[in-house]
């Protein structure tokens, strides 16, 4: 169960309002890598962890929690950005070209649907979708997931934070930046953690004979016309895992031949064989 | 641009049909992980490559190409798998009673949209979405989303690999998880290229003095209940990006205050203050 | 059935055209509660109405046929606020302010997708959707989603009525306003005379005993630094249902442990129990 | 900010496992009006209360709290009832008819994706949706919409109580349908406080004078073939809101012509006039 | 502006009740080609046809307003194909393999959320999207969506015919099968028409000078492994535009580099190039 | 399988940046219509060919295969077109009109989530779905679809050609509307081809007995106000399938009854019946 504290964790303050601004940070909130898909798939991978895995547990619901709060800052943000914002006589205020080109620009359901307030969506208006999230059961899976969401996120709260000269937005970026640096050294230690237990090939308990291993090591060259890749650290020496070589193919590996599918049954009324 | 061979890769059939192994055999094609989505990702990452980092770029578009001949194995896999599958007189047929439970749970687009063929969708139906992938213009981050990607990925292929007796797609899920083992490694080399250069936090070109340093190492306890997580490796010693130590605190730092938000302007008609 | 008037029931003739204006127009045709979801929401509760209950089988057919016109008058309306929009020349047009702010955020799929028409989509794009409507089944909650809609939607309007000053659209929204205001009058009818049958508490024919009726009456103080909500009616006193008394409960009540949930079986490869 | 507690507020133990009924349980997480829907509503229209109002804000954030350990306790729930599914060995496990009817009809994202956890979606697997949600900055629109959640939550929530004999699922879905009857007194109370300030036709600070006063008290009659809706208590006689005197017209009003719009820009190549 | 009767254009009973026939037939009321795709597709197009083009007006909203009618039937033959499913005592239920495989096939919706309803979904439950639907204002590349529709429309309803013995569901059918026939013949004969104004390719508004003549006319052969296609008519002789000579290559046409991308502003914090 | 070649078919490149028309062009990769719409349909239905359709089968992949090329020709074009866009200082930027107007119109997810990269999605964000595309088996069905997504296609093409004087981005269209040109001649010339063999009405092999013949080729006039569809040639006079002739019926048919539900059983406590 949760509580909430009134509370602000960290200060939400733009200096002056501006709704375009409002509208980029909505990418913060309801984007892929918002803080919605964030808070949102570490608490589901939390909920989900079993017997025994008490700590990675505990870990998954504090940050998780953490991130809730974070969704309430930039909620809040978003609500004093568009602060001020008149809807009215807007013909009149066309005639100005910069309060044109803030109105045209602007997210119109912030004004129509919210009434100035944030919105759970992203920057273009998609609405946040619980296909952005993941939780598999396997940790060390998710743990990468993590540290992608935190690796993302980071890098277009910095995209945000340099599109601003407001000292308040980038107070409250400058805080949003640091944690998600902390989480990424979090999931990276994390993931050390388990990959010394499991192997660096995830899932670690399939048995690796099972699989085609003479396939396993080699990069395919799909390319007719360069070979830039094979230059790469991956096309030679000893792989990360320690499970073989790297090996690299000029031409692609062809085993299958050319499929021939039968013809369904004539109820479906499908195209008949010409020949 | 992209050339076809119509041979497939590797093989792709099935010893007998099986219309609830294409059900779920569909979340390897137009799942959130399937392979529509690495194929994509791959592709638009390379595409957005710039100039000076063509080992990136000749390596994304290689193993993309690699990815659309995954799609059309197991595109081809699942029209096998539905092959002899008769839509007519289900209501005899759903008297036995194994055939019935075939019946009521296939999926049933396989029949009456597709006419028994696979779909751009994953096992519960939703159709494939853009916003399953990613590609930032910066490549740490998005090789993270790679590992995470294929991780997800070959365990999904694993758990299908366990639910199914039938060799011949067993064989075919052997190539797709050998080649899911050499996608992490191929990717944990890339990160670990990328690392060296710009370090573990990412972007690593973004100053550090501008974020918050002082909150940037820190796990905030947000359990009233329970300090498991402080028992973490996460919670002290050096972090991995060797950016300073890692600290575990007992209660969750609380700068902010309660926040109050002005009214909007009236033309919004949203509730007035009561106060 | 149904049938067509080539008249529109109300004037959809705007002074001017404006292409932003028809961009905010949008979210009255195809957003969350726009005019296509109550057409659709009662066409879908009214054909599900069962025997016994013509009268709101009646209403909600007729009250979501006049919806279907209100999709025509606003389609109508955006294809005249577009009227004479030329896509020609953009670079050359750009040069003066006030037409670029116009084309810059003007919506995109008004020219391209659409040939300067309607589009069944919201203010910022998003396609109508299905999950927009609600027909349970169950009268009263329906008619409380009915009642929902229309205040949503009256809210809506009226705020892009303040933001125009072209009277052809101020007076076809006064028509859109007045009848949103008739649907809600005649939605609190219709739910006070279900709730007067099956009391307030929806459904009403679920036998109370079998709830948890200990807990049914309290407000549980869910913050660690405010008791505002304490304050409110919701708090102390007598139930709008009048079926027993509100109490407020400073400290949230916990019955239930820790959870631990089993580990799932290897098949799955999820991650092993580190104790 | 948020606080977590490692307790669940009420226990979620079902007496033996059923992935069916996980499934559908499922509807309740991540549906349109599940645990997802409530908490982000409630959060989404607490974040945006304004100076003044801060019993409700306080109010809101006191039950989106609440409303996110519902999502704990069911997605514990779910996770539970798929204990020691297995997937292995289906083609065996598909001879026995019972066993059969299970394995076709589980969702099988529940094995392949989340490793017999919950998921962020509905029961037929749609992810959560942002567009489920409104927040409008006018809270007695607002308040409706969470009496609706409320409505065709508890009704949601009593269909699966019918749906299964699990005393231990049965106990929990009594605390959730107990709340939910809580929570519709809750807002019906908080309803009739704000009709009582701004009446009963939302938002009450538009000047009904600029609406269409003439046309909104009237029921026009749209069926060719029906007057059952004019027996109803909505068609005649004072107004809930006390406004006006309901009034029913046989045949709909007709103002407007037949429309006719200008053809397009020559750059649109859209269809040319025949005539 | 519609009016409503009260009648069904044609009967929709079934013999008796089905509720995995009523998830099917869900795919002709919210599918991507179901009734509500062609209704609302038709009326768009409708609103946006302009002046001297009225037959054209006319003959889209007869056909979109028979439609809506037939969304109505099929919403009616999907309540009565659920009626008398009870969702007590499942468990007990469960025992009997035919009852069982029908509880777990049937769609969960249709009881948890609709009370035994048609749902605004599609056979598998994805909600219906405003994304289904075209109104481009060209009419002929209109009503070749407009055929496509009708085709992919009759196919789906031919199949769940052939899925059915019930005589009750076979004669609705019947009826859908013919109007497709009728609206496909349709569609063929406003097209014709249209192409006898504009020629065959559209937008026949556009200058052909303009685009690339010397490669309007040939087919690529983009196989490594197979020139099968060269065999068809569509590879040699007269076009059927009238315009000029197909022509087949056995090599792709190259006119382009290899691209480089400028690197993008430092402030994007994308990846440096290594080289 | 799939081979990649590092050359673009074609050039990309734009004589001078444009965010703007950056946004737009996304509709022609992204969109319902785009690229990878008609690429991912034609090689899902070049799968899902069957024995003894070689040549369709080769035909869909020949180009399919040719539309992943187009994307990548997009995908480079909106990168060269957001080359330089600078994101910082945007508040100085601001005071410039111009600028503003472009900052304030440029797609925010351009710069914050791809880097000044294409993006998966259409000109107002949505991104790409799999539900745009059809595969259903039957290829004179699929062939209209390939008709009609060729015609938007081109239309979208050239209206975008139409608002751009850049001559490197008019290159470019001209090419994609040529194709596009061939595309249609391609699948009208197929089309023709099958409808020789199954005749027009798809699919052909059903038996026209089984549906409703007499209803099968009458228009039936839906307007309370209108008869202009019954000047159309598609009223009266032969078909274009020659199966019959067209019938015009100035009233609609009406065979069926007002339709009365059976209550659900009690467990859904849905409204009992009134009466």
């Amino acid at each position: 169960m949760f509580l909430h504290d009134k509370h602000l964790q960290f200060e939400a303050k733009p200096v002056k309002p501006d709704p375009l601004m409002a509208k980029r940070v909505q990418e913060l909130i309801g984007g892929q890598y918002g803080e919605m898909s964030v808070a949102m798939q570490y608490l589901f991978q939390g909920w989900g962890v079993r017997k025994g895995n008490e700590q990675y547990k505990d870990l998954l619901l504090d940050v998780g929690t953490e991130e809730l709060g974070h969704i309430e800052m930039l909620a809040t943000m978003v609500g004093r950005l568009l602060d001020g914002t008149s809807i009215e006589h807007q013909e009149a205020a066309m005639k100005d070209p910069a309060t044109a080109a803030i109105l045209s620009g602007m997210n119109p359901q912030h004004a129509i649907v919210a009434g100035m307030n944030a919105r759970p969506a992203d920057s273009v208006g998609n609405p946040w979708n619980g296909s952005y999230i993941i939780s598999s059961g396997n940790l060390l899976a998710d743990f990468r997931a993590n540290l992608n969401a935190e690796s993302q996120g980071r890098t277009q709260a910095i995209r945000i934070y340099e599109m601003t000269d407001d000292p308040g937005l980038k107070d409250m970026l400058a805080v949003l930046i640091a944690r998600d640096s902390y989480h990424q050294n979090l999931w990276l230690q994390a993931i050390a953690e388990l990959e010394e237990v499991e192997g660096k090939i995830t899932p670690g308990s399939f048995d690796r004979k099972l699989e085609r291993e003479d396939i396993a090591f080699s990069l395919y060259n799909h390319s007719a016309s360069s070979e830039e890749s094979a230059k790469g650290s991956w096309a030679k020496g000893k792989t990360p895992a320690g499970d073989g070589k790297f090996k690299y193919e000029s031409k692609v590996l062809v085993e299958g031949a050319v499929p021939e599918l039968e013809n369904p049954h004539p109820s479906l009324h499908s195209t008949k064989p010409k020949k």
